[in-house]
């Protein structure tokens, strides 16, 4: 599937199949996580891969009672072991780079025919205590993957082109 | 291109061909921006496209004197305006949204035979004058785009899997 594609198709997936995920996806997955990019490649990101049962329904506990969090057959842990370094802009490295990641997974998940949903609201402590992660580590998002129930190709709800992109100078259309 | 093979041909490209880059591409690219996810569908990515060579050279400046930010025909400044909201999980929506969206344009670029650059050294003050960007407008990336002189595809130097990825829990490998 080319890249346009998958970024079109791609839609959060609220609502998986029972079916697993295949072992090797998965690492095709994690692999396209571990290739992404970061600022002078820290590579801040680590990947708790929880598959349990039992886990996910803390984790989705942990998330707000999200139904779709233990239903998923994989939660994906996206956290970052850092120093909390900031870039010349100002921006810390490791939210940034653990997203970069992220977004890699979600869209080579398109293109392996399955669905994921980024989900950034849950208690970072609770999840911390749920998978015995370290007072130094960040969650900063959770991943869910699985084969979604709807296929369909929904249609983006998106500002207008013109709203977003400027040109040369600030206000500038 | 499918999704892998565009994860695995991006690289940073620090150098450009004098080359222009096609105002269709551009637009694609802007589109695969355009179309990323958000938290709660927020979309506070706002991008000034900056091609005037003297807009060019000053941005550069800006970015400590890298040389590759006035030679790449195009200089896209990711910008956000934001209300700072932070997800339950404690992270800042805006730097993880914006990050998703410069994601989807490298990658695209990829498909596009363009190459890109993200930038996270520059002075945001410095940067937001020279574009007259608001106060409360940040910063958060400069993305170069253009032609690479080195079409190579590089091997990529990243931390191996096993230090990356852990099974259930914290540590399990």
């Amino acid at each position: 599937m080319d890249v346009m594609s998958a970024i079109k198709k791609r839609k959060s997936v609220r609502s998986y199949l029972a079916k697993d995920v295949e072992e090797e996806k998965l690492k095709l997955i994690l692999e396209a996580a571990r290739l992404a990019p970061s600022a002078s490649n820290r590579q801040e990101w680590r990947f708790v891969v929880v598959r349990d049962k039992k886990t996910r329904s803390l984790l989705m506990k942990a998330a707000k009672n999200q139904s779709f969090v233990a239903e998923a057959p994989v939660v994906i842990a996206c956290c970052a072991k850092t120093d909390n370094h900031m870039m010349s802009c100002a921006q810390l490295c490791y939210p940034i780079d653990v997203a970069i990641a992220i977004d890699h997974m979600t869209l080579l998940a398109v293109e392996l025919g399955l669905g994921t949903c980024w989900v950034g609201a849950f208690y970072e402590q609770e999840v911390k205590k749920i998978l015995g992660i370290p007072k130094e580590i960040r969650v900063v998002e959770l991943l869910t993957l699985g084969y979604s129930k709807d296929e369909s190709i929904l249609e983006k709800d998106r500002k207008p082109f013109e709203e977003i992109v400027m040109s040369e100078i600030w206000g500038r259309h």
